[in-house]
């Protein structure tokens, strides 16, 4: 019954890696907590890089310096 | 002065559906709790089934298989 | 599989109203968009007057002036 | 270490006003509270007018009417 | 730079536990998309049985009936 | 209109710095975006510092160290 939100910027991640994440948290939390997984919810928010501010400056910006 | 946010996958609801939920909440919340319906907010997110996973897999590949 | 999640201010909130809120959305949910009430879950965040701000100030003062 | 989400109606805001939202709450928090820019981050989510309900009803059919 | 909010019921989880679910997510997400851990943020919600609900009921009525 | 979420790691916040926040936050979206005063809602959440991961650590373990 666990709910997990994800938020990470929106930087070409492939289904596969989306369904990692899926398998990896929810076995986890299996694992962790014996939670069942037949009612772990996952949701990944891909969040644009210029809706995204780390340090006070959009994460659009730190990629364009090469961070 | 509620928020209510209703996460749903994203498969083709209609803006009638969408105004559906948002005055059905509304009421609910002003029947239940006698919340003030105008300062109400309804946020509704509509998740990729590729970013939505439960029971450790992608709603994506669940619908491929019919569920 | 929809989540929903109701933000409302800790204002003494009965377990009864609390359920009627759940099945009520849950209901919605089904009628709506025919969504299985099997797997919608429903998470209710009570929050401190102290915490929730509507038009710049505190809940905690309105309701001290009576709003 | 702060988590900031803005949520805000998805009607054409530009790189630079998101850029001040994110500069501006980044050092409110430093300010008010002393947390330090370096790990603050703040998630901007742009929600489509018909997803989002006040006094019941969509912002969309809200700004047909001139609201 | 990845934020993950976790959401479980409130059942007397040890500091331990929680301990292992920070550090777990944020391995996964350093493996399978090679964030840095130094800035992945994670936030676990604990939720009162009776604030949380699954098929339209909430959680506590469900552990009295011993599920 | 806008909805705005403040997470802080819990730790000893006093309702003045939280007004601060909260008028403050208010003021930005007015400034930068228009956003009418009357309809911003602010929610902070306070979270225990077992809660709260970075680094793939909790914040009360860092504490502990003097971080």
């Amino acid at each position: 019954m666990p709910y997990v939100n994800i938020k990470i910027t929106n930087e070409s991640v492939t289904s596969e890696k989306k369904a990692a994440l899926i398998s990896g948290v929810t076995e986890l939390l299996q694992k962790v907590l014996g939670k069942n997984p037949a009612t772990t919810v996952v949701v990944i928010d891909e969040v644009d890089t210029d809706n995204w501010g780390i340090a006070g400056e959009q994460v659009s910006l730190r990629r364009m310096r090469g961070n």
